[in-house]
């Protein structure tokens, strides 16, 4: 599937050091995933980066050769940590300049007395920019190349993607279908060889997992044929049924 | 820091379409940054990577060669879509053999009537590695090079972690000191900035989010300098009460 000329790719650029040192769960990766798929935009790989200048720049000059759409989230604040324009102008080779309306949507947001350099530094974007719009808080995200650059608190970088999501050309959209099990993965290991060799096409994914100390399976059938994910979706019924499981309720 | 000798890095990949199509939250991720650094090993940098063993040789080539250790989470398991192992077998150039060590073990966990070839392949590693003990379930982990690859599930990732912690040789432990505020980023921005060059060998980081529609912000410091932190979390609790700002729960 890679290849095909139906397959739009992604990869989303998590920037922040909360993020590694584990302070702060991740709550974007996901909801990106599945808003991106219902455009028919395919999340292939994400990386997590810390808030160092070469190796966002490096990041970003790498995947954005590699795939369709890139998005960063993170790093576009007022304070001395948000360096991801910086970086981001410095990927494109361009230089930063403050942006008319960017400026003009945070003077009518912020309160005149609060007006700062610091705020308005929220206004500066790579040259070349087109402004993503911010219902939250003002200050705007900007698309340069196919680089997307949100915010990572994630009302503001839901709202982003909603102003984004109009604007990308996808390609074909994965449908999936899938059944929790109490057969356990080795047990069906060798029947769910046999029905992803039958439907190449489709990947199936075998997730184990554990409810209460007992052992549970979750299979998924993904592909952009919706009518060769439920064949191979019966066969796995069909499957579950001759091995003497039971079809349970996901956790 | 970075190429200080005592910070030794680490990176994680975590294996599966899964996370990437957003059906599954990751839930290792910001557990192993905190385990990691209490024995002195800093989370750098994550990827996440789909099934496609491509993607995954280049990727362990790639990452085992810039950081200390590399961990890797998923694809170990009994089914066709786990190829971890035979892609770390690739990326390293050496053949899969079944471990007798391995074998044993699963043979001692596994009931005889479920003994199956699926089941055994989980003792097939990468010849050259040492395995990682699995108390919850048996089929082992291992380490290759720099390389420790993990299962996917949490508790049993937990568990090999467990194992593999003590055999790690860190370097610096960062601590961490941190306060949240209802005084917002963009009037903390020039203060903070002033306190970080004064410190410039603490990273302080500032995070913004919202409660109740109202804006707070949580401020890090964090550095192998307990001492170094301590001052400049001091100079940022003056820097609030200078605002006029109060010190909140972090949510």
């Amino acid at each position: 599937m890679e290849h095909t000329p139906t397959t739009v790719t992604a990869c989303l650029i998590i920037i922040g050091n909360e993020i590694l040192s584990g302070r702060t769960q991740d709550k974007n990766l996901a909801y990106l995933a599945v808003k991106l798929n219902e455009v028919g935009v395919q999340l292939r790989e994400v990386r997590v980066v810390p808030d160092v200048e070469s190796t966002i720049i490096e990041t970003v000059n790498e995947c954005r050769a590699k795939f369709n759409y890139i998005f960063t989230t993170g790093g576009i604040g007022p304070t001395h940590d948000d360096i991801t324009t910086a970086c981001i102008a410095k990927a494109f080779g361009v230089a930063v300049h403050r942006h008319p309306e960017a400026e003009k949507a945070l003077r009518a947001y912020i309160p005149p007395e609060r007006i700062n350099e610091a705020r308005l530094k929220m206004a500066d974007v790579p040259v070349g920019s087109t402004l993503i719009a911010n219902s939250v808080s003002a200050a705007p995200g900007y698309v340069i190349g196919n680089v997307h650059v949100m915010a990572g608190v994630p009302n503001i970088m839901q709202a982003m993607l909603g102003e984004i999501l109009p604007t990308l050309r996808g390609g074909s959209t994965v449908e999936s279908v899938s059944v929790t099990t109490d057969v356990l993965e080795g047990t069906l290991a060798d029947g769910l060889t046999a029905i992803q060799n039958r439907y190449p096409h489709t990947d199936i994914g075998s997730y184990p997992n554990f409810v209460n100390g007992k052992g549970i399976t979750t299979l998924v059938v993904r592909s952009a044929d919706a009518a060769a994910n439920k064949s191979a979706h019966d066969e796995i019924l069909e499957l579950i049924r001759k091995l003497a499981g039971n079809v349970i309720e996901r956790p």
